[in-house]
């Protein structure tokens, strides 16, 4: 009997992997250990569910541990794995009542995912400040924000909550003011949902430009959405301490001073690979766990996925670390078909987001910076335009800004943005087909896409701007 | 002096192609004969125009005849082009008053467009019978529906429009009831629009579903919809005549007879290619004009292009005729280009298309039906799944089914469609991008597509659609 496929972490990656796995060997076993009491719950949707339009939290949950029962996994919450023994093909395991032992592997995915950063600014310790990484940051802040006598207890309807934390936040006079730390999409949308919830929003970028990897163009339109609802957006404005000794009362800037009663830092997260220190494991890109084409570490059968692994860039062929949701599930499931006996690609990343910043749509894809560009060895030629998002005879019709990014000498697409308010955010997707197959601008040009006047103009914002790009490409 | 470029026909292909050149060679001489009075009218707003989504006429035209001159193109309107001499590199224009002359060009581009066919179904001379394929038509359609007392005739806002024709249908009483010939797009947009003017609305198809080309999926998610709000909907239904001699009285189908009082025919178009008759030019798929890579007939210095010309299909390489507004504009376009001399491909077309039926989006791309693949030498594997738009916490998502059909043995992508109430239509883009790039189905599940809360799950629904699509083929 070979010994089991052995996962640690229960969230996207580690429970796509266990499930894919499970289908595909159904005679071998599969362990899944897990720190903490939460699993696989849906990290993106939590700014939704401060915002409010999600009733409980419960909603975020994909699996309950029943289900993953049920699926015939042998989920182990309370587990923490504190070392691996690649040699010996061991894993030691402490659980939370402070029992240790060994656990053999025949094969081994680490996927323990990342952890909110703060910089210089430490939330801990201080009521009112919150990174925003986990379910129980996004609980506590939900019962923060809500006045005392109004807050509903089975919002956090999840038995794994921290309901002292819970309680003691919703006893909390409720805040007037925010400062959100950090101009990338946690940080815009956190900014969206707490203006929901009626607060006075303040919004500070270090650099000048609101979600940088999205391109100006996209940064721009977006600060400028903000500010009509109401959010007052500070760029070129790192933020450089949390005033407050229990509670926070002002974020300091510039020289300035701001009083607020809610601090959200959300500035970034960097990937868990502490269990593999010292064994001989290889790190990469952003300091994440490298891994190959099939999501193998340097390791004999250990693997790695999801946001504490790098993965191959489609356009720079490179190793890259972009912490995002489809390829932590993506990764893990190819990760189990492998472990079963089907070599499957993981797949490479191009890097595609999207975001919602009230009624703008914003997606990327690609190398959009010039920077990033440039580093990577390309000469990049880029191109904006505003086009129309359907007909301008059909009512809706609304501007739509189209970024575009070629290498000069081979005329590649290596990246893209868009943004606007109707259906645009979609529309990347036809962009990250385009990178992941290595298309032309002029071949991008001449795509055959769709156009009704209730969707699109004959020439769709994405031919407009291929047809701008090549012309510059040409000239 | 090279002689000029002419061209025939002054809508989309014709003035894109006459509007390229004037830009690119602006020390020769362009002329456009256009036979009727309508130029660059967007033929595919007129469903909404008579909807009375859209106020006025006028807001459907592209370009007017002094806009064209601006542009320094020489537009003659009321000079129909009857003959073409190849040898001579002349052709004999007619005009409205009867004169008669010879033009020589150095290239001629024809761009004569197509024709509303009605197979048994005449319409003419019968009040409240109508087609679909002109802007004469779609404002005698708009009149006719009105209350005589309600009509306003600054609806027909544009010198061109046949006033009398309009003021004859605007008297006439107003109808209750409507059948719609053809569940085509033109049928199922029809169908929307005059049950938005208050018409009690039947729509009836030849075969069994609705939209044939976007396959059975589309259309029973469409004739569900379409019988929600209102309309009845006959499947399996040939219209075999139009019943009244003055004015509509009945259609009489499957040995029945439906009393209405207005009749719409849109059963399909058929290309004008009767000018080039006797010249030795070819003709292929759909009787259209056959033409090559750059739009080239098989005459010296002749092109064609939009609706009575052929092109090459992105999936079979093969000759198709598909006329759809993209495919007018850009072969117009690259003619212009080419004709400058600046030789640019035309590009293939892949058939994509997209409609609007009442809240669902719908669109196809390729090979959906499987007889069109088995004729092109395929062996088609079609699945279709449901799966949801946004995140299923999300408010708003909603159910959205994809079919992919792929060729069995190279497992490349061969078509698809889609349909659903929330940006189904944009997605299909997507589709049409992995067509015209040969993707497999398993590189197609390898996208990075994008994921946020609100618009997309984590895997997209063509994510899902080909990982269900990979299972059966490989399986």
């Amino acid at each position: 009997m070979t010994d089991p496929f052995v996962v640690v972490g229960a969230d996207a990656a580690g429970l796509s992997a266990a499930s894919k796995f499970r289908r595909e060997a159904p005679d071998r076993d599969v362990v899944v250990f897990e720190k903490g009491r939460w699993i696989s719950f849906a990290y993106c949707g939590m700014p939704y569910f401060i915002e409010g339009r999600i009733e409980h939290m419960s909603n975020l949950l994909s699996l309950s541990p029943s289900e993953v029962d049920d699926r015939g996994i042998d989920l182990r919450r309370g587990h923490e794995v504190v070392g691996v023994d690649p040699e010996a093909g061991t894993v030691a395991v402490e659980t939370a009542e402070g029992d240790r032992f060994e656990q053999p592997y025949g094969d081994l995915l680490v996927a323990t995912g990342g952890r909110a950063v703060t910089g210089p600014l430490d939330v801990r310790g201080v009521d009112g400040a919150f990174t925003l990484h986990d379910m129980d940051a996004a609980a506590a802040i939900d019962a923060y924000v809500a006045e005392p006598d109004a807050y509903d207890p089975a919002r956090a309807d999840v038995s794994a909550v921290d309901r002292e934390r819970v309680d003691r936040n919703a006893a909390m006079p409720a805040p007037e003011t925010a400062a959100i730390v950090g101009g990338g999409y946690v940080g815009v949308e956190m900014a969206e949902a707490l203006t929901g919830r009626g607060l006075d929003v303040h919004l500070f970028q270090r650099s000048e430009h609101l979600l940088p990897p999205f391109g100006e163009a996209v940064g721009e339109r977006v600060e400028t959405e903000l500010a009509e609802r109401g959010v007052t957006v500070h760029t070129g404005s790192p933020v450089e301490e949390l005033v407050g000794d229990d509670r926070i009362e002002a974020v300091a800037f510039d020289g300035e001073s701001l009083a607020v009663d809610l601090a959200v830092v959300g500035v970034g997260i960097e990937p868990n690979t502490e269990l593999l220190s010292g064994t001989g494991a290889e790190l990469g890109e952003g300091g994440a766990i490298r891994t190959d084409e099939y999501g193998r570490t340097n390791l004999p059968d250990v693997y790695a996925a999801g946001d504490c692994a790098t993965a191959i860039h489609a356009v720079t062929g490179e190793e890259a670390w972009m912490p995002l949701g489809l390829t932590a599930n993506r990764s893990g499931r190819a990760i189990g078909s492998t472990v079963a006996g089907d070599p499957t690609l993981v797949g490479d990343i191009a890097g595609t987001a999207v975001v919602k910043a009230f009624d703008q749509e914003c997606g990327r894809v690609g190398l959009v910076e010039e920077d990033a560009a440039v580093e990577a060895g390309f000469d990049p030629v880029s191109e904006t335009v505003t086009a129309g998002s359907r007909s301008g005879y059909y009512p809706g019709a609304a501007e739509t800004d189209v970024t575009l990014v070629a290498d000069r000498d081979t005329k590649r697409l290596i990246g893209g943005s868009i943004v606007g308010p109707d259906r645009a955010a979609v529309r990347v997707n036809t962009l990250a087909t385009a990178l992941e197959a290595d298309l032309t601008v002029p071949e991008l040009e001449r795509l055959d896409l769709a156009y009704a006047p209730p969707f699109s103009p004959v020439w769709d914002p994405i031919l407009v701007a291929a047809k701008v790009l090549t012309g510059s490409l040409e000239g």
